[in-house]
């Protein structure tokens, strides 16, 4: 998503020139690529596919879009299995339509992870419940905090439930932390994102995650808290950004992969 | 602020015409028409003065703009003082410029209550710290949920120091009802305000605060739990938004005190 100017062929080129090895996929540029000529493509470019992006969307109230929900979902699955990533994350929903039940819509989030679960561990795939930021908690993702991500995942199995961790999220929660070490010492901590917070926000709060090194996120304590939890999986950058999205791709991956190598190294 | 556009002696009419007893007021506008002209008006329109906004920006680390900061919220506590009022509402700050401390930025709040504390006491005025949002963690205030802000306030004394609760601010947190029953348990729950929340944000998220009923906000369930926690003081509505400013003052005044009274007659 941080280039997502670039058609996946060019991605995969342009990971290869840069020595980028992993690559995170959301589902609707695959869908146009083709899943299995994605999949073959980084295969080929010997490319990890590090997580896919995003099932979820489990919060409504209706039977028959329940039942739609967790078949797209059993598809995404089923995606990941195809692409080759162990992990697919899960954007759980907002409230739905009039609705202001934000208890009720976590449970049906539980009700469905039930059913998605064993579905996934039979193929190899880990759910990682992506905790938002609680600015989306109306229209995007009832699960705001890393708390509430673990109280969620470990209503299920470790090898089918965990949480995925993004600084954008959770930056500015003093309990976060402890979290992590918490997700860590559970087995449950599947994918670890990075953007950085900056301000002020774009209208509608969705497209205004800022370059790593711009914003308030100190990567390194992150960074030191991730690794202290027993993490060694792929680092994730996700960029959900305007400005990036208007200039060449290429320039904007190579000055992505800068600054994340100088936020590492910056303690 | 929710009728801004109402200059204090119509603001004034306009409630005694309405049936309005008590108004919460800011400093600017009352700074523009005269700290002891406000004071004498709402006395003499037999309104009360509910709160005074705000205190805060507490989180500066050069010592100068340290001090002045104190110095300025010994004045705001002055004012209050003068207006009548018994609680001064803090907005205590975010990060300064080019910091990424959150720990730090709190740290110096407290700092600066410790020497607000005593002032304030003894001058009648309590101090109600009031969590933000996250979504203003960086730019305004660094105290993102009610438990920040009554960790805080708990190394002061009951009679100087305790919190605002702002439904905007903390409707999506799971552990804010308990969190509201602390408040109370600790006589410490000294103003609470209603905003509904209503998406999409516009561009800097500070003025799209929802009418009442607009929104994702359960106002009965709130109502409940401040009840619940022995809370009987008065129920503030505090609307920034654009849309409402643009209108005319009294319909809005009038068409926000129709739907306070049906959210608290919702259940």
């Amino acid at each position: 998503m941080t280039v997502k100017q670039l058609p996946i062929p060019e991605l995969a080129e342009a990971c290869g020139e840069l020595g980028v090895t992993g690559v995170g996929l959301w589902r609707e540029p695959v869908a146009e690529y083709g899943l299995d000529a994605t999949a073959k493509l980084v295969r080929e470019a010997g490319l990890t596919v590090t997580t896919l992006c995003r099932g979820g969307f489990l919060t409504a109230i209706d039977p028959h879009a329940r039942v739609q929900a967790i078949d797209d979902n059993r598809r995404a699955v089923d995606e990941a299995a195809t692409l080759g990533t162990d992990t697919l994350v899960l954007v759980s929903g907002g409230l739905p339509p009039g609705s202001r039940d934000l208890h009720g819509a976590r449970e049906r989030i539980a009700d469905a992870l039930s059913e998605l679960g064993p579905y996934a561990r039979e193929r190899g795939v880990l759910l990682a419940v992506e905790p938002l930021h609680p600015m989306y908690a109306a229209d995007r993702c009832v699960v705001s905090t890393l708390t509430q991500a673990l109280d969620l995942a470990e209503r299920f199995p470790a090898d089918e439930v965990g949480v995925c961790v993004d600084t954008y999220h959770l930056w500015w929660d003093d309990r976060a932390p402890a979290e992590v070490a918490r997700a860590g010492a559970a087995g449950r901590l599947f994918a670890y994102q990075l953007a950085d917070w900056t301000t002020p926000l774009p209208e509608g709060v969705l497209n205004g995650r800022g370059q790593l090194g711009d914003g308030s996120v100190d990567f390194p304590a992150w960074h030191a808290r991730v690794a202290a939890a027993g993490y060694t999986g792929p680092v994730e950058v996700e960029l959900f950004n305007e400005e990036l999205w208007a200039r060449d791709g290429r320039e904007v991956l190579a000055e992505t992969l800068e600054r994340f190598r100088a936020v590492a190294r910056a303690r």
